[in-house]
């Protein structure tokens, strides 16, 4: 199944794409489908015949979980990217937040803050959590895996570093493109360990070109890392790194200075496509 | 104003102290209160005349915003305890992240994981916001500071230091006390910069003792410098740091094994009273 979150009518709904439809699921999101416990089911069932449908031509996209009670992060994780960056592979993740703040939709305009001059892009795989869970192992993980979407982990390099500590970085509000859709494992090869070619482009240039295979961490992996700090709820998002590519790692470092179209891509999952857009400081 | 949210019957209700009782102020908790823009006149207009009142004597206190949309935490930020390291003063706050399901009661048990060795404590005076705001500054940051309340930002050292973000130290499931009041600013000595003591006690022992003057970066500086980045939303909480004595600093290291009792005190904001416990990892 392929899920969003549509905007129509001056509010969302969560539905379902089916053929070129999309299927209105009764609920107003992604988040609030999965915290019912037969949501699986309850999409699956939704029927063009019998519940409002939207065209999927001109669909607009909200966040797919527009208000995830935890965006967790995860830094280094392609294995191609750490070793040709000349470390070793960590031993455990790196982890950061975003708030739910930071997301707009799938292709919804990226505001560049007037306080960055190093304004810059990241492809992610991101977990979709479908189930409450605390100290997942195994096939519990498994399970808790509602699917898998697309999220472009954009940065202010400079804020990044500012100090010892990424967030400030990280969570620029309406920053964040996440979407359009919440895939679920069945649908992709690989299924909840997705084997997946993520690409990231900047008016048309190739950024950032990889495979999800590459993930040194893989979802489940971080499910249950992330599981044994703090409980998982459903709609809650793990956003798994990204691979090599970035502007700030290439001589001269390039940076996103507003007018540009960035496209986030991964096989199967989905494709985000925004403009990035000078924001007025007020 | 002293506010709080209160547990009862199984469900909370958000509280004004007067006197010795407790007036219910119409709504669930202290976060949805401040959601409405008339809060201070509403909170200040509930009589226990017109209103259910419940007991001070034995409150059960929930987090005092059970449900914030984010928790700002700030690390270095003591000048004392800056310079006692030997290190320079920093240009910029260091900032990093814990989400709503880290936050306890006032008086509940904290939890100690079996997963960690290095189980620590770090007083702090937790702003919370009263109002929605971006890039605010000057009197509009100020006005932005519903109050004040008291928080233990406890963190496994260990997990901390896994890595080279601290989130994954900082963010353990029901592990941070906060509350019991957000006392307004009008109560305070300095107003929405206070000055007031901040003591922490295990089993009695001062661990840590300092004065809330010595923060570097303000109550109202980190409104500036938070919602730079993105916007802040009525319950937000700002944690500002916490001041020199935490067990990790101490040779040997101190730490929390479970059994004892942590008292995190600010002078005319409250008092944190929590045992620790051992978490049995499920």
């Amino acid at each position: 199944m392929k899920l969003a979150t549509l905007r129509t009518d001056g509010t969302t709904r969560a539905v379902r794409l089916d053929g070129d439809v999309l299927v209105d699921l009764g609920v107003p999101d992604v988040g609030t489908l999965l915290a019912q416990d037969d949501w699986a089911e309850r999409a699956a069932a939704a029927t063009p015949g019998d519940a409002t449908t939207y065209a999927l031509d001109g669909a607009e996209y909200a966040p797919v979980v527009p208000q995830p009670s935890k965006v967790v992060c995860v830094g280094l994780n392609y294995r191609n990217h750490i070793q040709e960056m000349g470390r070793d592979l960590p031993e455990h993740p790196t982890l950061f937040a975003k708030f739910a703040d930071a997301l707009i939709g799938a292709g919804d305009d990226i505001l560049r803050p007037d306080e960055t001059d190093q304004f810059d892009w990241e492809a992610e795989l991101a977990v979709v959590v479908g189930k409450r869970v605390r100290r997942a192992r195994g096939a519990e993980a498994e399970q808790a895996i509602a699917g898998f979407t697309v999220l472009n982990d954009i940065t202010c390099r400079d804020w990044q570093f500012r100090t010892r500590e990424w967030l400030q970085g990280k969570m620029w509000d309406s920053s964040t493109p996440i979407g359009p859709y919440l895939v679920t494992p069945d649908e992709l090869p690989g299924g909840v360990r997705p084997a997946l070619d993520v690409r990231l482009t900047v008016d048309g240039e190739v950024m950032q070109s990889d495979t999800t295979a590459d993930l040194l961490f893989d979802p489940v992996a971080l499910v249950e890392y992330v599981s044994t700090i703090v409980r998982l709820n459903p709609g809650d998002i793990i956003a798994t790194g990204t691979p090599g590519g970035v502007g700030h790692a290439r001589k001269p470092g390039r940076y996103l200075l507003g007018g540009e179209t960035v496209v986030t891509e991964i096989e199967g999952i989905g494709r985000l496509e925004n403009r990035v857009v000078k924001e007025k400081a007020v």
